[in-house]
């Protein structure tokens, strides 16, 4: 009789956002004459930009004619793309990564759940809390996180760093000493970010006790202040310790069509075995390849064309955020994040707990944000909204919150 | 300090269309005035219908307006392309396949290589030989095949049944029990088909035994013959034992677009819990949904003029099928496949192994297929071509190999 893999058995409940999608449509369907306004998941609303849509028909037409349609794509991903990200997101920034370091994929989330694979299941994980639930939840699935707490919210195998405004929302280095470390900067939820200082402390850590970094950038686009650093390879000595995902998502709004890649460079090694070597035999066995079109898609996204229409997109986000953090500063709120990153993190008023505020929002502003608890113990009194919404739906709810 | 994933080592060598790009790149370097032949990897020639382009253009335009943007996809896919599949691939059959029991996907290898994932590592699973190195290779990965004895090419974990012209290139019930069996039909890399009267055995002896049958029906479109099962939910009792993998890439040319979907019955379950939720929970956790235009895309391959204007792609290829079964009986081959499928499995002459009949072809020929040895010790002496290329290399390669 077969068995099944019981570590899902020990996931508590299910994915935040769909226990979010249903209490809206709960909600909704109590009261079919309100509107509600979502700030709460964080996917983009602008459409694709014209660039991005010109290279999408191309690449389209191309499939329809015989010499020049495109079956499996390379295992890494294609030459042209790899070479753009190679150049315009590292060279460019004075960083060494080749294009053959290079994997392209479907997007980052798929990226963040799938790197624990190549790992040891005895290892152990250190992440900052509040984190992207996904981190922690495809490292229970792979039975490496021990057992679930519920009174604490915690997994007894896990290293939690706590960033709440005591840290000014930066994990500090953990007294135990873990094997994978999972950073996210600009930070999903909090918007916080570190100084490139501040990382490098971080990597120098890494290669000294022999750990490995997964660096999220997916946010990288937003970061607005000079001192924030723009890859984690602009760190002496990452090369030998640090893994990094980026995604088209956020920079180029591909939510919905998907993009990503992940960095592995050919020195990062345990022992003489290179991780780059793993995650090429992952790619080639379990994967076919992001689709063509996609990715003359991401190839558009760095022409001097691409890069001018996607720095309005982002600053017309970057505008939802100013709006969002000063009207809820007007509003009394304490609020953090929003300057180098689409997220802004508030502490919930007169002492509610995260879910208490959801719902107090949900019912008398009809607005919808992301419990700050969904995202780890530490979340617990903080709730995220985010900068993705139209300018007229974030004015809106400003407007409604200021008048709750 | 980290460790890595040990199972990954135990892999031998690299994956097999590697090895074989590598050795064709090699001649050609070597023989730059040669020109090849490539009737090896089951990549399609034919450019997308004219019914995809439109639906892929169409949906291109919607990503362009605000109005008509889309953002991230549902979990599971979009209704209109789960209906469409619930609709077309199996109420149409009168097979009882709700639209909230399909996930889609980005393709059939990637669900075929993920699935193992929500079973227990302890399940021992069995396997066709010669077999898609897909199956047998994750498994390695997870740590579920035991260790490997390059004598005899075999895993000690995992349940080997022979399909030979002694066998008619059908499995029969294993002796020892597997909690996982993986079956292809039309079969990759053989050709061959079993009735739907075989495939009730099968899942007759799944639920006696308490097994799973993960059910690869990427090949379905190329059934001809009448009493070959389209799905295996065309079999009484299937959903209580059968999870059935499709892809668009063969019926729809869809290897570079990239888009599948996997059925799991809620009815399939082990003790109190449906299968149907656990990759539910993975597919939330660890995907982020196929893009949206892919899935309109799918749609299409749904609409009369889809319908029409694929089995028309279907038959070109069918068509090669054909001159290549007929011109390799011509040349004194032992062939069988190419009736159900665009697979022809031919007996290397004069007792050549089949990386000796790979060179010798390669060499002498100048064509590319696939070494049976590759897909597992019984596909020694065996040797794979495809009917994917163009009419007119496979009638150029087909005349060549009469040469020979």
């Amino acid at each position: 009789m077969f068995k099944i893999n019981d570590n899902y058995l020990k996931l508590p409940g299910s994915y935040l956002f769909s226990t979010i999608a249903k209490k809206v449509n709960a909600f909704q369907a109590e009261n079919p004459d309100k509107t509600v306004i979502r700030l709460g998941i964080g996917d983009v609303t602008q459409p694709l930009a014209p660039v991005i849509i010109d290279a999408l028909h191309s690449a389209v037409d191309e499939m329809g004619k015989a010499e020049t349609f495109h079956g499996y794509a390379p295992d890494l991903g294609y030459e042209f793309l790899r070479t753009a990200i190679a150049k315009n997101d590292y060279a460019d920034r004075g960083c060494e990564i080749a294009a053959d370091e290079i994997f392209v994929s479907d997007g980052a989330k798929c990226d963040s759940g799938n790197i624990q694979e190549i790992f040891s299941v005895d290892n152990k994980i250190a992440v900052c809390d509040p984190v992207y639930p996904v981190y922690v939840d495809t490292n229970v699935m792979a039975g490496r996180t021990g057992t679930y707490d519920p009174k604490t919210e915690m997994w007894s195998d896990v290293i939690y760093m706590p960033c709440t405004a005591e840290t000014n929302f930066a994990p500090e280095l953990p007294k135990e000493t873990p094997d994978l470390i999972y950073l996210c900067f600009p930070n999903n939820p909090t918007g916080a970010t570190i100084t490139k200082a501040q990382l490098q402390e971080w990597v120098d850590y890494a290669n000294k006790v022999g750990a490995v970094i997964i660096y999220d950038a997916a946010y990288e686009a937003y970061i607005s202040e000079a001192d924030v650093p723009h890859t984690i390879y602009e760190c002496e000595g990452a090369r030998t310790c640090a893994i990094e995902l980026k995604s088209f998502s956020k920079n180029a709004g591909f939510t919905g069509t998907r993009l990503g890649y992940t960095v592995i460079p050919k020195d990062l090694k345990c022992g003489d075995v290179m991780l780059h070597s793993l995650w090429a035999r992952r790619h080639g066995t379990k994967y076919n390849g992001a689709p063509y079109i996609q990715q003359r898609a991401g190839e558009a996204v760095y022409t001097p064309e691409g890069k001018e229409q996607l720095a309005k997109q982002v600053a017309y986000y970057m505008n939802n955020a100013k709006v969002i953090k000063e009207g809820l500063q007007e509003a009394g709120y304490t609020v953090s994040g929003g300057v180098n990153a689409p997220y802004i993190w508030l502490k919930t008023p007169s002492g509610m707990t995260s879910w208490e505020f959801f719902d107090y929002l949900l019912a008398n502003a009809n607005v919808v944000g992301t419990p700050g608890s969904g995202f780890g113990p530490s979340g617990e009194g903080y709730f995220r909204l985010t900068a993705f919404g139209t300018y007229e739906n974030t004015l809106a709810a400003l407007d409604r919150i200021k008048r709750m």
